[in-house]
Order: C-alpha cells, then sequence, then structure tokens
C-alpha cells in the first residue's frame, strides 16, 4: 500500500524551520504563488526545498487576498478564477523549470478550493486553467466532490483528498472549524485515523458512525501548533504498518 | 528587406482603444505582466489580442514598482532580478498557452530594462531566467548593450532594439529624456529616421553627427500622445518603401 | 434650493482629463483611497485638483480589490470592514491636511457601498471606522439603506444619495446593471429626472410609477462614456431652475 | 537620567509573540504601515498592544516594497517620499484615534531611513510630511544625520537614536552588516555599551577609540534572533543603573 501526504508550504506561517521540517515529513507540497502569501524569492526557495528533500512540487493558487490569507469568499467569475489561477500556476512552473523539477499537481487554497468544492463553475475554471497550462498535471480534489467532476469532464488526472485532523459529518463533509470536536489534536488519535481512511476507507463521523471517505493524499495543515508532531505522527504509523509515503503523481513502475 | 515594430501593452494606458489600434500597426507585443501594471485578465484579453491580429506575444516584466509604474531604479540583487523576471515571464506563458499561441520574446521594462542595458549582473539574471522559462526564448536588447553580451553568454536568441522616436548621442547612447530634444514627435521625421535606420544602419546624433545604429526591432511607445499616428507614419513609410513588417521571432522559411 | 452633486475620482478612469473637468462640474469628489484603484501620488493630486475648484474632498474607501475594482463582493468580516475603513480614510485625512482642505465625508465604494446598504453589521463598521477618524465626519448612505440606519446610531452626520443615471424599481431600490433599461444615457431625461428628484423627492420608477426618493447629493458616475456630459446637463438644468450647487458638508451660514 | 527604548513592530518578524514580549520591555513603538509589512488588522492589533502596556505609539512608514521589505534603495522623487509618508503616517493616525491613545512619533524604516540619513532634500520630504499630518510629532533621527538638518528645518521636535547592538565606525557611522563585528549579539556587552552611551555619551568604535554617541532613544531590532533577551538585557541593566525607561515623547512633569 502507498498514500501521499501533502501540506501547503512557502506560506510563511511558523517561519522557515516548519517548512523545512514539514519537507522531510511530506512527500507532496502545494507551493503558495504570492495571492495569499509568499512572493517570488520564497516561492524559489521552497522549489529547491521540496528539491532537496525529493517531494513532488504542486501550485498552490489563491483567490488574490493576501490581508484575508485567502481564506475569504470572493465574488470572482469563473473567468477570474481562471485567469488568476493561469497566472500562478505559469508563474510556479517557472520556478520548477529554473530549478529542473516537474511541476506535478495544483491543489487550490482556502476559500477558492471550497468553492471549487461546491460550485461546478469555479470547479471548472480552476481545471481549465491546469489543463491549459499542461494537461498532463494532477488536480488534486475535495474528495466526492465537484472538483472531482470538473477534473473529469476536462480529463485531468486527479487525487481525491482526505483531512487527517479534522472531524467529518456524517454525510461526508468536513465539520466546521466553529464546530467543537472539528480539529483532531491528539497526534495518536489522527495517526489511527489516517491509518483506517487509508487501509479501511472509512472513518469514525462526528456523530460516531462510520463513514467512507478516501483518496490518494492526505493533508496535514503546516499552520497549526504542533503540525510537525502530527505530520511525524502520521508518518511513522503509516510507516510502521507498512504503508508506503510517496507523491500520488509519481507513477508506478 | 523586414523589420519588426514592437511596442508595449496591456499597460493601461491611453485606455484599451489605444492597445487595439497599436496591435493592428505592430508586428510584435511586449505584455505586461503584472508588476509595473496589468493584472491576470488584462493579460489575458491583451495576449487575446495579440493572437487576433497574429501579432508576435512576448512578455515584459519589470521591478515590483506599481505606484512608479517601473520606472525607478530599485537596489535588487541579481537573485532578485531573477526571480522576479521567472515570476513574470512564467505568468504570461500560461496565457499564451491558453490561448494556443507561443510565447516568443521577453523584453524587460523600464527601470529594469536600463539597469541590464548597464549592468551586466543585472543582464545575467534576466537572461538566465529567461533561458530557465524557454531556452528557446529571444530577449529583447537595446542595441549594444549589456543585454547583447548576456544573451551571448547565455546562449539565447537576441535581437538589438532602436528607437523610433528618441535621439541619440554621439556614442550610440539614447539621450535623457531630460534633454531638449530627446523626443521626437514629428511623424514624418520619425519615419524618415527610421527607413535610414532600416536601410542604412545610420541616424544623426543629436548634434549632427552620423552614427550606426540597428537592429532587428523598432520600438515605439504606447504612451506618448500621438503614439498610434506615429507608429502609423512608421508603417506606411516603411511599406511604401517596400520593408516588410514581422515578427523579428519569426523564423524564415 | 440648493443640492449637491458627487463624483467618484482619482480612479484612473478615462484619464485625468475627465477627473480635471468633472472637478469643474460638481460639488463633492469622493476620492479613491488605495484598495480599489490610485495611490498616494494620485491622491495628493486629486486632493489638490478639488481644492482648486473650490470642491468638498470625502474618502472612498473600499474593500482591498484592486483587480475587482472593488466591485466584487468579499466575506470581510465587520471587524476586517472597520480596518480597511481606517486605514484608508486616515491616509487620505493626511493628504487633505498636507493641502489645507477639511476632509467632509466618506462614501463606500463599490461592493462595500453595497454590502453596507443591505447589511447593518457591515454599514456600523463602517459608520464606526469613520467617526473614530473624525466624529463631524459626513457618511454618504444610499437612500433608505442600512448605511442610513448605522449613521443614526453611532450618531454620525449623514446624507441620502440618489443616482442620476440608474433606473429605480417600485420598492425603492436600484435596479440592477443587467436589467435593460437600468441605465439611463439620455443626457436631457437624466436632467428632466434629478430635477425632479430635487424639486418633488419623486422620480418614475422603472414600470412607470411613481415612487419617492431623495436625498441631499447626487452621484454622477465618472467611468461611463459621456459621463461628463451627464454631468454638465445636470449641473445646467439644475442652475437653470434655480437650484444653487454646494456641497451637503458645507454649513449655511 | 532617564532614555527610551524603541523596537519595530507588527512587521510579522519572528511572529506575535515576540511583538508581545517586546511590548513589556520597550518604551516606544514603530509600527509598520502597510508599505514594506503589516496590513491594517494587524496594525490595529499592534497599536491595541501598544496601548495596553503603555507604550509610545509611532508610525513606522517606508517605501512601497514588500517582496524587498522596505530594505532595497529606491530611486524615489522627494515629492513621492513625502505622499508615501504622508499616506502611511495618516493610515496609522486612524488606528490610534480608534484606540484612543496619541501617535506620538514617526520613524522612517529600511532603506528609506537610511536615505534620509545621508540625503537632505529626502529627509525634508521624510519631515514636511510628518509636520503635514501634526506638526506636534516627534521625528525619529540617526544621531547626527541630515535628518536631524531636516527637523531642524521644519521646526519638528525630534529625537536622535543610538543603536544598541551594532558597531559603530571613528567617525559616528554604523559599521555595515557586512562587516565582521558590525552586530554585537553578546547581551552583556550590549547592556554595557548602552548603559555608557546612555551615561556618558561614550561608546568604543569598532576600531578602540571611544566617539561621543548619544542621544534620546535606543533601538533594539525585533528581527534578530535572541531580541527579546537583548531588550531584556538592557532593560535589567539600565534600571539596575538607576535609569528609568520612558518615552522620549511624554513631557515630563
Amino acid at each position: 500500500m502507498r498514500i501521499d501526504l501533502n501540506c501547503d508550504m512557502g506560506e510563511g506561517l511558523g517561519g522557515r524551520e516548519v517548512d523545512e521540517e514539514m519537507m522531510s515529513l511530506v512527500s507532496s507540497a502545494n507551493v503558495a504563488c504570492g495571492f495569499h502569501a509568499s512572493e517570488p524569492g520564497n516561492m524559489h526557495r521552497t522549489v529547491r526545498l521540496a528539491k532537496a528533500h525529493g517531494v513532488a512540487v504542486g501550485a498552490h493558487p489563491s483567490y488574490p487576498d493576501r490581508p484575508g490569507f485567502g481564506r475569504r469568499d470572493l465574488a470572482a467569475s469563473p473567468d477570474q478564477v481562471r485567469d488568476d489561477v493561469l497566472y500562478q500556476v505559469g508563474a510556479l512552473l517557472a520556478f520548477c523549470r529554473a530549478e529542473g523539477v516537474p511541476l506535478c499537481h495544483v491543489k487550490a487554497h482556502g476559500a477558492l478550493y471550497n468553492a471549487a468544492a461546491k460550485d461546478l463553475p469555479t470547479a471548472l475554471a480552476v481545471a481549465e486553467a491546469v489543463r491549459s497550462v499542461d494537461p498532463n498535471l494532477w488536480l488534486v480534489c475535495l474528495f466526492g466532490s465537484a472538483q472531482v467532476e470538473a477534473a473529469r469532464r476536462t480529463g485531468l488526472r486527479y487525487v481525491e483528498e482526505v483531512f487527517a485532523d479534522r472531524a467529518y459529518s456524517r454525510d461526508g463533509r468536513l465539520v466546521p472549524r466553529t464546530t467543537p470536536g472539528s480539529v483532531i489534536d491528539d497526534a495518536a488519535a489522527v495517526g489511527e485515523r489516517v491509518l483506517r481512511m487509508v487501509k479501511e476507507g472509512k472513518v469514525h463521523s462526528l456523530d460516531g458512525t462510520d463513514i467512507a471517505v478516501g483518496g490518494g493524499t492526505i493533508c496535514v495543515h503546516g499552520d497549526t501548533p504542533g503540525s510537525v508532531e502530527l505530520a511525524r505522527a502520521i508518518r511513522d504509523r503509516l510507516l510502521a504498518e507498512g504503508v508506503e509515503l510517496a507523491p500520488f503523481s509519481r507513477e508506478e513502475t
């Protein structure tokens, strides 16, 4: 068995040290492209860091919203979303070329990720922009969301994503962060959850029933205190159970 | 004989009408990439407009200086210049891919252009960024400047550029805009000058002596009043004398 | 009788010429503060221009959204709105001090104006920011909107605003721009409408019934073609009928 | 005896924790205004934090250069400098009003500080902007620099500043950071140096001779590792020797 562990990087959260430690633990990095965080110099450093650790590089495009860190809904039209994604993915592609590493995937950030998960026109705008830049790119999609449908329609390869440290509701959605119990910060519990998602494709929802969730990549958030420890716990637990960690975008031989 | 006529586009100067008229007159367009002007939606429209007119598309990267329109010297290190150019050229490349047109060339903007004309490390930073994105791109270089040397060292194809409406000093440099007589706004005179540069490789310098200047592309500025008339005068004069207008980046068959 | 004519300025729309002509026609100017358009140098020039024409200066704060020109809804919290408005109004205040003119009023821009017209918490955030900077500032409010309620609650002086060139629905709301007939561009018709709003407090709604609308200031948009002619038509019509044009913020003696 | 200890704040360096600890140690805070770092929400929080600690609030305006953190020389004209400083100081003033605390002083940041220390027209542009906003503001000036001359000419109150952790050359200038020995990171040594500057107005220059330096405020940098410990060492040493720490801008009774 193998699975991918992905993390957002180059966002300036927690300082460069967190990026460096995280990069040694994950298999895919989603690199901020300047619209919610980062700037060219930092993007280059982050790509270089990923290269040094053999981590797959992806673009992490956002709504243009630095003061809100890309976490606020913005009434952008599909055309505007497409152009913003084109711009950011193209920009990151240049750094990949400068470092001689492939650009592997694209994962939308924050409010844009959520909008694309729910709204098919937005999801299609993202997917079409990604395909325009390179039809071989992978799209990272929230499990069972409109993003999956958009990837299918545009013919993009995609991977479904689950969240290690977030509670799910009975209908398979993420429980909002404002709900008590929505964030799981006990490292052992998180490791156990992830293992079960990977091995059985199941997780206990917040109300206790088992639901089906799964996918090819697990997201760990870099901006929460203890995130490095959490990533390490997941990694150790998976490796101990014989699950291999590798980028979903790396073709099996 | 053939020559290229280039103009900066998508800078929001003079309104979209100027861009539309200019696009019908020139053979190469240098598209602003968001650091001194423009934003993703406008970049896309400008690439689409160039495509509709069969005009070759180039990137026009700048120092990050919107309030100064990229015209102010900035003490950016070569590494910072390289990363800024990578970012911008990559971003524009994405719009070219979305429109299915080739990205043909790169021409630095404003203060970055001037810095790269004089300072070899800066010129090399620009050239290396361009080569990283695509070694087949052309670099637009001020005639006889450090940019030419940088293009040679990095193995990039390049074209030298002359200015239609600017006076030259005896040593072949552009006379600063602050000097009386530095800008030539008489359309007939400009047409005559350009014709002589193209046919004879010579121009009268400001003090009256003939100097050698030449190159494969002529720059017309879009942001001066009467720029469209100037471009039309140059175009008409050249065509009347049997000089063909075509992108320098278009390989002859 | 007297009335105020206001226009957004310093937004770079239509070029500086439009601002200069408009400034000779209106009595109050809403100056862009850098979040949807403009930058410090342009703000200073705009304040200077207003001063030269004896036009009252107001701040025109926006959501931080330059690529969308502040016209896109943004899920900003009331705290974020308050801080964005504080920042922008404070910035403009500095230019007023440099020019020795009073800062008279604040009018929210675009999507923020619309949000504050409908949503009381947003309107209160704007009003509280304005009051914090100077409790003597006037707040420009859409006629009959939540902005009026917010001004009352915070104890701010306010003026209600009507639109010269926009159709109203039977319930007193502006007809969305996407509806046919929503924008009235016949100068004579606009002059007539405005005169009736000012003298009778009435306007024909889009479906032909008379509705009550009124207020102390009339907005003319600077970014539509023919806006200068429209402003001139309104001005001439009002003056011809003996209506005086003067800033609402200028205390009568 | 009393002296002021100042630190740059709200720059996002070292995280909010560093700001919180620093705020408990210093007497004046220079608050970033969005041009090199920060945004409205963070500016408000920083002013609130200063208020909670009874720390004097000052504006810390910069060249518009976020990617370079305001540390790169920029060829801004005096008019552009004046307008940038007006904008930023005005913006911070609004947050001070919202919190009911006085805006006490202005200290230019990074490359702008250095330019104003050497170049009188730049220094005058800064000083005139400050005076325009409020003639009672204090200007923080590098000891013996052109900033002092500019403050005198514009009639502004000013305080001269010395650096706790930086070596001085024999002629009283700061030794560039690139020179070995330019930064002093031994907390005890720094405490001793500061005490001598305060009590005797003298410091050992890098080549060992005693030079006269002095002023009413001591700068500690927040962005170096160990900065909090350094600030604490200075504070403890001064208090132990009976030197009182208080904002220079607080009038003695």
